[in-house]
């Protein structure tokens, strides 16, 4: 498949499964980032295994949200190549503290060292475990109420490279019930987005409405993910649908003319 | 999930492979049915006797268009469960009335008997027999120029309960290149669907342009398929993409003004 | 397939992998539910994306004894469309109460938004969250020592909607060895009766011998599994087996004679 | 797990899916065959590749029923390591001699070589082509009239090592409709076992019935498949579901009474 | 994974089941061709659908060896994005001009059009025909006596790029027996090499042995399998068990001195 | 497949996925253990269920390196019949003591009944559980500074039965950057060696080099690991490459001599 578009790393589609096809489709529009959400999505590990080098061989940042704050899952991402950790339900500063330093070797942090794809199927150097830990990112989530007020030491951490924020889990934790797009919401999101740029570090956002997109990109934000998968498929079978069902009734009331 | 709008069997939705996310997706906005592109798509068989009773739960009418026209495929296809095997590259009358014969027991066809899914895991009777003959339908593809010439006598035969279309390769196979949507392309649609008339059975087409939509309910198609899945999603992620890039451009551009 | 006995959702079938045939199987029977038992069967993340969504659509409802008491696979079983969620080695009151609020969205729990099946792959609104948080079932295991200690104060809490019993573990965690179905044995299921009776709600059971079915219909329990997939297949493969045996010792001594 | 059962060859268990438990379970109770439907059960090719060994690991011999008369499945059975190949729906003595000429090599057959499993992962020998030759075993099905027309040439060909009776299609293409063993039936049966006990050939038949089993082993054939797999979960379910539902009632009549 | 070293595309690796791990190190060493043998092998659709995008993403050529001389397998291979397939089972010149057309669009040949990857999941022109017709490459097989016979014609035919070798199948086919690399192949090999040089077309040849390899390279054969994937895990894993055993004799006979 | 070497059980080889080839190729050179490195290879739960009968039919040993120091992933592959869990990321001896109590039944321990295929699909007895404790053996990773400290100790619980040692986390978290097999690194070996040695249990090392494979021999290693499925992979693919290379050369310079 050609790629004609350049891929804009600013851009990201959000995958929950990991289909090829829908990573080649978003890749040729222009997106050239991925959030893969393993959390809430159906990821397996040999289909992670396979999925992670292509969307790199595609020029896409890869940007793994992993299942939960746990050492397993972000060991997995990182053994497979992706190129940013995403830790869900980061619940305070000391949480963050334990939770990221699974992503940076020692004496950084606590990460464990496969021989796998990342050292080239062999052995490692010193280079290259400061060469892993510079150039893989860990993003703790911003969805819990602790987290957020925490933001700016998490910030703060040497084995945090930025935050990803999470609307939805931060509204009900927040006690605004579901997430509705708020004053309060934004507030929310303009104190994480001041606390990056303070710190000098990426913060990003899932910004699906038109309202979230032109927030993140007026306030800094280093990525934004543009639209879901099943998001992007309920559109696209809803407009074909509407247009053969407007053209039946016409030719149903045609026909009865 | 909730299925708010009725499935309306008219309008199916075009699978390349066995999301069920896809087909829940489809069938919440109304699609009642769909085409499994088992000849080009990448549907394994495991993932196929899982796919098709799903659909079936959801109230979708499942029209598998098999790998070819061999015995094999169109019997797997009927053995987990599918309302209807399309079969490719018919290549005219003797050859429709030989690989149709698949689809259907004896003494009507050649069908091999599997005391599976369809006989609810036991034995069976001449009822039966009667039953799945009767209920599952057979439509071989009208995309070689040969079937063209014999669509009327292909109709006429019993293993047979309605055409399905296949304009690409008709219009290649017809010596009219790429298919771009001719008056000779839907001169030849036009044929079909007045022998399908003529034969009081089905003919379906794949309908993705609003003129072949607007052709096929004016001619009488039993059913349409609208979109294909891959252009469902090209569809659902231009459109953020586009939109997306637009505000980016004009962020930039009050920024620097 | 045809369903013809009625869907009983006090009976269970224990499934220890995803089959499908399996599912239609026991639902052509009568069963009305089936426990999934991922602790330690062999349930994949895409194969459960598939095999939830299958098994209601099925009209059976859904209990996941999930891997372990963890976010993440309480999470996953709730997202991908479970009915109720079996979490299993709680030890007390104070770990129930962390790990039964996995399973209900804040403020009653801190249980995870997904954006995917359950909100039909859109937004949510309170009152989704209220839905969901009702309709949703909640069990934490009584398998350990613990846990049959603090039965009644896990099952006043507002995250749990009543309990599963584990009698092969809590025989082994209170002292009595492998389970052999004693006086002490039914003692304890008794304690876990009464105590659901008198907090108004549910409590299931394993219940492979007669006499665990017996005492599980006279004590109220709301569900009972009846037997597992693989028990299930002993029995069905050793009755030809036996038959064939005795058979050919008969023609065998018949043919000397 | 421990196999206590020394293993039966005459008894084969009739699986629908790889299911490495179902070959367990089979296994401990004595059955030291397996028929594979690959023909209408649901075999992925890298699940065919894991099973086949596994199979023969446990003693059991692995007898795989393709998809249909081709080269291709043919040659995939016996290149991942099956006992025996049986070709479906064969239609008459030159059909036969065409495609079980794919199960053996040159000059005897048309079988390809594949430096794989059954070669030890390397190169080949001359001994080793007469061993594979010999070793494995070709059984044309008998399920078409014609192929029952021409059973003793059949048997009489250089690359059949016996053949496998279909009952089911048979009766179906004999004119007899549903196959509901009768005297016709069995007098098939019977043609085709002379036939093999004149030819010092193998027959073997799927004997889900005690008069079939007690006609077979009467009979002399080599291998019976005594049930097949759902068949044994359908009967595993169906009889604790009938103990519960009486039990239900008659608690439920003491409690009203 | 950096890929230090340049892709060569002269020198493919034979891949038997679709191991991502496999072809990032066979083209970190330099590999910049792999044969995938789907014929022999372990590919499923879905894997393969996978598989073939990933390679070319690494700047491998995929020379696919389809599963038998029929359109399905053909069709795939090209449909997933395949640079060249490789028909196994040619028969002679009349069997290479039917099956050769599969892989070539009309009017040239008979391939059938799939709206997928290679079409950038949309629709097509006259100028992507002409394009896919140029760019990708059909290899009949030379395996069979009659194929040999005619060579020189096969190689001749518009639907054909090249030939691709079968040196085993072809000794046995010649009355050679197993293959030995006796002076008599090798003037088979001859024979190829110089009617592909004639016909100013391409041949490949598995090469195994040093003499094979010296040979294809010193006549001319434009592309050359080296190993194959599980031949060259043997020597990766014989070599340091060797190794072992000696150290540890050695340590035994040192104890005991 | 033929396996004429006996199955040595002290040499073990290192597999990343689960490759049947994989472990019939190493079997088949004398190899009678594998180390699964599940922590950081891509093995699903589907494919272990499946892969570690298989690897104890063909006699091997199968010592699981599970995901972490979690009740889940240990108890899984001791449900699925591992002979040895490999834990890693043990911190201390506080730590050793409740994670190994995760690998043996009480009142030893705390590990979950399952009655799947470790208890032949049936019920169980107290010699059952007896003999479970005994037979699997349980290893806790020494790659932790606190480990190794506490090694002794944590070789004298009983819930203990031999140590497995992780070199090249061990070297990150002893300060000593990327493991490069230093005077340092061997003084940890061999305090892990003698404390083992004193306890009377096994130690077990990865030894991918002959200075480590001799260490371990010397040292009284229960088992080594003598090689990775990748490095394997990569050192046969490489020697014929560079075979290729030279030969391609000489080739060349002839040609242009």
């Amino acid at each position: 498949m050609d790629h004609r578009n350049p891929a804009n790393r600013q851009f990201a589609a959000w995958l929950s499964d990991p289909s090829f096809a829908a990573a080649e489709i978003a890749r040729s529009i222009g997106y050239g980032a991925v959030v893969l959400d393993i959390e809430h999505g159906a990821f397996d590990l040999a289909d992670l295994e396979r999925f992670v080098p292509f969307l790199k061989s595609l020029d896409m940042e890869v940007i793994a949200k992993v299942l939960g704050p746990e050492r397993g899952p972000i060991q997995q991402a990182l053994d497979f190549g992706a190129d940013a950790v995403v830790i869900p339900h980061v619940e305070n500063l000391a949480h963050a503290r334990t939770v990221t330093a699974f992503a940076k070797f020692p004496p950084l942090g606590d990460r464990s060292f496969a021989g796998g794809r990342t050292s080239s199927y062999g052995g490692f150097t010193d280079a290259w475990v400061t060469q892993q830990d510079t150039q893989t990112r860990c993003y703790p989530m911003i969805e819990d109420a602790g987290a957020l007020e925490d933001v700016e030491a998490i910030l703060s951490l040497d084995t945090v490279d930025g935050v990803f924020v999470g609307p939805s889990d931060l509204s009900l934790r927040r006690g605004r019930g579901a997430y509705s797009r708020t004053e309060d919401d934004f507030a929310d999101l303009e104190r994480v987005a001041k606390a990056a740029a303070a710190a000098g570090k990426a913060w990003v956002l899932p910004a699906w409405s038109i309202e979230e997109k032109e927030f993140a990109l007026r306030n800094g934000a280093d990525q934004l993910a543009l639209t879901m998968q099943h998001g992007a498929l309920l559109a696209g079978f809803s407009a074909p649908y509407e247009q053969a069902r407007t053209l039946a009734e016409s030719v149903l009331s045609q026909a009865s003319a």
